[in-house]
C-alpha cells in the first residue's frame, strides 16, 4: 500500500471512486481538473435529506469536471455488504452513467466482488439513486396512518360499549378482555374496513369516467394517491386478517372460555336440564366459520401473489384476475362472514349498550357501499359503456378523432 | 405538443413507437419505407390470440421494412405501470431485436420511465413475448381441473356416506355438516391424493428407464405434461392442506362440538360414572396430530422453496435435495398421519355404512402405491441400475459407444 | 445431422461446447490447438468436489488454450431446466468470460433457450461458478448443527423433568406426552434461545468496538462467522416459533386435554362447588396468550422481509428498520410471553423436581442477558460514544488522521 498525495493519486488510476462530501467538491476536485481528465470518477456520496439540493451530487460533479466520465454507484450499499459480499440484505447495487464504456467497467467491478449491478440508465437517475438510501418505507405512510386512526377509534368505541359499559352499569370488573376479546374485535373490523377500502377509489374510478365520458383525463390527486397504495393497505389489513385468525383460534386455551363452559356446564347439571341441540344455531355458527375461513385463505391468496417475485412471474392479465376477481371475492366472503356472525342482534335495537350498535356492525358498512356500488356497475348495459370508456371511445365524437389521431402514433 | 402528419413526424424523429394494429402495416407503412430508413422502429402491438398469425407481428413488421430497426417492447406492461411507474405490478418490460444497439437505446429508455428492462434476445422471442400478456396461468389449468374433479366426487361421497345416510337409515338431519364437517374430509384426502399424485410419475419414469435401459429416449407425452405440472399440483395440494389445518383448529370453537362435550359430560355425571382415561388412546390420538403437524410443517417449507426468489436462490442440487428428500418425507408422515388416524376402523367392515369403506381409506390407495413402488426403487441392487442409468450408462454396449462419441462434443 | 470427426467438427463451428472432463483436456485438446484458434469456446464442466483443482476449470482452459474465447456457462443449469425450458427450478444461467463480445454471444444463446443469463463478470469468477452445484446449503450447516444440539439438550432435560420423574416417583406412566406436551416446551424454548442468538452477537461487536475505541480493526473469527449466520438462525427459529404456535392451537382437540376437562367439571359437579372466577387469573391467561400472538406475528414479519424478492426491495436503511427494531420488539414481546408464562413458578424452588427448575426458565438467560446488555448500550452516553464510532471516530487521534487520509480517497 502506498500512501500517496491525491494528485498524485488520481493521476496513477484510471478509476478513482471519490469518497468527499458534496460541500468539498467544489475548491478540492477543481485544483484536480486537468489529472481527472478523461478519469472514471465513480460517485458514491449520499445526503443527509431527500431532495437536499436542486441537482443531483453526481450531475453537480459531471457539471463541475465536464471532461471526466461520472458515474453514480454504491452509494445504495452498506458497509455490511460490501465487506461480506453476502446475501444477507440486498445485494444490489445501482449504477447510472451517460458513458456506458465506464459504467460497464465500474459494473464488472461491482461483479468481481459478488454484487449484482442494476443498470438504471443515463446520469438522469442520479438523483432517484441518492434519495433511494433515504427512504424509509414511503408508500407504507398512508396507509399505516390511516390503519392505525382505525384502530384507536374502533378500539375506543369497542372500550366503551364492554368495558366501561359493564363497569359503569353492571359494576362488574372484565377489564381482562382488554388482552384478547377486544383486540380480537378490532382486528377483522378494521381489516374489513381497510379490505373495502381497497376496491372503493376503483369504483370512484369507474364512475368518474362514466360521469365525464372519457378516460383521457387525469383523475384527481387524491384518488391517485389512494390508489397507488392499494397493495400496503391491502398487506396491513391481510396482518390484521391474519392476526384475527389467531386470536380466534386461541379462544378454547383461555381460562375465562374454560372457566364459563364449565360454568355452564355445572349449572345445567344443577338445574337438571340439557339445552337442547338446535340445528339452526349449528348450521349459523358452521357457517360464519367456513366463510371466514375461506375468506382468509383467498386473503393469504392475494397476499401470495403481491409479493415481488411471483407479482414478477405473473403476466398482468395473470395479475389483474387474481387481484380483481378473487379480490371481490374475498370481499364477498368476509363480508358474509361478518352478516352471519352479527346474525339478528344489529336489527335489535333493544340490546344496544347506551344505543350504541355492536362493534361489528361499523365494519359493514364501507364493505356493503362497494358492495352495492360494484353490483349496479356490473348491470350489462353500464359494464358496456365502462368497457368503452376503456377502450378509448369517448363521449364528445370530434374530441376523439382528435385524440385518436394523437395516439396513433407517439413519438419521443 | 406539436401536431405533425405521419411522414413528417417519423421523419423528425429517430426513434418512433408504433401503435398500430398489424390489420394496417401493410398499406399505411409501406408508404413510409423510404423514411423509416434506418429509424429505431418500437412494435407495442398485441394481438386478441394466442399464435393468431403465424409469425409474430414484429417479424412481420421487419420483413414489411428491411431498413428499419424493429423492436418488439411494452407489450407486456399494462397502461396503469406506464403511467405511474410503480412496483405495483410487475415493472419487468421485455424487449427483443436483431439490432443491439436499438436495443440497448430502448432498454435505456425503459430505464427512464423507472421501469426494469429484460432483454429477451433476438426477434425469435417476439412470438413469445407477443403470446405472453394473453395468457391466463396456463399451467395451472391441468392441476386446477384435476382437483376440482377430485374434490366434487370425494365430496359426493362424502356426502351420500355421511348426510344422506343417516337421513335416510336414521332419519336424522346433520345438513349442517355440509359447512365443515365435511370439507373437512374432503381437503385432507384430495390434499393427500395429489401430494402422492406429485411423485406417481418419478417413480414411473425410474422404472420406464429400466425397462428401457436407457436415459436418451423421451417419455411419452402424457409423463411429460404431467412431470411440468407437478409444482402447481403442490401449491394447490398444500392449499388444501392449509385448509384442512385451518378447518381442524376452528373444531372447538363450533357450537356443535360443544354442545356435544357438555352433553357427554353431563351424561356421565348422571350415570354417576367416570369414562377412565386410556393412555392408548392418549397415545393415538397425540401422535397423529403431532405426525400432522410434522407434514404440514415440511408441506409449507416445499411451499416456500418454491417462490420463484427463493428457487432462484438455491442451486440444483439443493433445490432437488429439498423436493425430493423432504417431499418424500412430507409424503411418509401424512400418510403415516391418515393411518394412524384410521386407527382400526378401516378394517372393520361390519362399521361401513352401505357397504362404503369410510372416505379417509380412497386417500391412502395412491400415496401406499407410490411409497410401495418407491421402496422398490431405493433397494441398493435396483437404486444402483437406475443411478448408472441416469449417468448415461446403456444396456446395449454398442449404442452406448456411439451415443458416448456423439455426446462428446456437443456443436451448435 | 452430421457426424464428423474432432477436428472436422471444431472447424466448422464458430462456438463449440465442450462437455469433455477437465482430465481429458490437456492431450485432447492441445491436437486442436490451432482448429480452435479465435472460437468460442464454452466450457460446461464440472467437478466433483469443492476447490478440487487448484485453478477452475475455465481458467486452466484458458491457460491450455490462449488464442481461444473461453467462456464459462450453463454447468449450474440441470438438464431438467435445459431440457423443458420452464421455470420450475431456477432458470438462470451463470456466465463469465474475460471476451465481453463472445460473452454477449452466449448470453444470446442462452436466452434464446428460454433462460435467464446472469453476468458474473470476467473469468476470475469461474471458480465460486464451478463451486457452485456442489455447495448443499452452506450457510445453513451451523445454524442447524446449533439448533439440532439445543433441541437434544432441552428434549432431555425436559423428558427427564416430566416424564422420567413421573415414572419414577409417582409410578405413573405419562409417556403419551412425548408425542405433543415435550415437544411444545422444547419448540418455543430452543426458538427463544436462537432468537436471542441472534442479537448477542452485535451486542459483542458494540462491546469490542467500545473498548477498542474504533470501528478500523476486524472482529475475531467466530464473531464474524456467528454474524453471518444470523439470517438463517432466524429462519430456524421462527420455524421453531411456527411449530409451537400450531402444536398449542391443537390443544383443546387432544384426547388428553378434554379428558382432564371433563373430569374436571365432573369433579366439581360431585362436590357440590364451582371454582370462583379469577380475574388475576384471566388477566395472567390473556396476557400470556396475547404477547405469544404479537410476538409471532412479528416473527413471521422478519421472516417475510428476509425472503430474497422482499429485501431487494427494501434500502438498507429499511431493512436495518426492520431487521433492528422489529427484531428487538419481537425479542421482548417473546420473553415478556415467557415470563407471564412462568409468572411466579419458577421462584418456587419448593415445587422443583429433582432440584430442577421448570425447562422454561432455561429459555430466559440468554434473552435476559441480551435485553440487559442492549439496555445499557442504549443509555445516552454510552450510544452517544457507539455512535462516533461508527461514524468513523477513533480514540487515539494520531491514528484518525492517518485513517481519514487514507479513507479520504481510496482508489482500486
Amino acid at each position: 500500500m502506498e500512501v500517496l498525495g491525491h494528485a498524485e493519486a488520481a493521476q496513477k488510476c484510471p478509476l478513482i471512486i471519490l469518497a468527499v462530501q458534496r460541500d468539498h467538491y467544489s475548491p478540492f476536485l477543481r485544483e484536480l481538473e486537468d489529472v481527472l481528465d478523461g478519469k472514471v470518477l465513480v460517485d458514491v456520496s449520499n445526503n443527509l435529506k431527500i431532495n437536499q439540493y436542486p441537482e443531483s451530487n453526481a450531475e453537480y460533479l459531471a457539471q463541475l469536471l465536464p471532461r471526466a466520465k461520472v458515474i453514480k454507484a454504491f452509494n445504495t450499499v452498506s458497509a455490511w455488504s460490501l465487506q461480506s459480499g453476502t446475501l444477507d440484505a440486498s445485494s444490489q447495487v445501482f449504477v447510472c452513467s451517460d458513458d456506458n464504456t465506464a459504467k460497464q467497467r465500474v459494473m464488472d467491478i461491482v461483479r468481481a466482488i459478488g454484487l449484482t449491478p442494476q443498470d438504471k440508465g443515463s446520469l438522469l437517475a442520479a438523483k432517484e439513486i441518492e434519495n433511494y438510501p433515504l427512504q424509509l418505507f414511503p408508500m407504507w405512510r398512508l396507509p399505516i396512518y390511516l390503519c392505525a386512526g382505525l384502530t384507536v377509534l374502533v378500539f375506543l368505541y369497542c372500550v366503551i360499549n364492554d368495558v366501561v359499559h359493564s363497569a359503569v352499569v353492571l359494576g362488574k370488573d372484565i377489564s381482562f378482555r382488554l388482552a384478547i376479546s377486544i383486540p380480537n374485535k378490532v382486528f377483522p373490523i378494521v381489516s374489513l374496513m381497510l379490505l373495502a377500502l381497497i376496491y372503493l377509489p376503483g369504483v370512484f374510478a369507474a364512475i368518474i369516467q362514466l360521469y365525464r365520458g372519457t378516460k383521457y383525463s387525469r383523475f384527481p390527486n387524491w384518488l391517485d394517491r389512494w390508489m397507488l397504495c392499494r397493495k400496503q393497505l391491502g398487506l396491513v389489513a391481510l396482518s390484521y386478517a391474519f392476526l384475527h385468525a389467531i386470536y380466534t383460534l386461541v379462544i378454547p386455551i383461555r381460562y375465562y372460555v374454560r372457566h364459563r363452559i364449565a360454568t355452564n356446564t355445572i349449572a345445567q347439571v344443577k338445574n337438571n336440564e340439557t339445552s337442547p341441540f338446535s340445528t339452526v344455531m349449528a348450521w349459523r355458527s358452521d357457517s360464519y366459520i367456513a366463510l371466514g375461513i375461506l375468506g382468509f385463505f383467498f386473503y393469504v391468496l392475494l397476499g401470495i401473489t403481491s409479493l415481488p417475485s411471483v407479482s414478477n412471474a405473473v403476466n398482468w392479465r395473470e395479475f389483474r384476475f387474481v387481484q380483481s376477481k378473487l379480490g371481490y371475492l374475498t370481499l364477498v366472503l368476509c363480508t358474509g362472514h361478518a352478516f352471519v356472525f352479527g346474525w339478528n342482534r344489529f336489527l335489535n335495537v333493544a340490546n344496544f349498550k347506551w344505543y350504541m350498535p355492536p362493534a361489528y356492525t361499523l365494519s359493514l358498512v364501507i364493505p356493503c357501499i362497494v358492495l352495492i356500488l360494484k353490483f349496479i356497475l356490473i348491470i350489462p348495459c353500464i359494464d358496456k359503456r365502462i368497457t368503452k370508456i376503456r377502450q378509448g371511445w369517448e363521449r364528445s365524437s370530434t374530441a376523439q378523432e382528435d385524440k385518436k389521431f394523437k395516439n396513433g402514433h407517439v413519438t419521443i
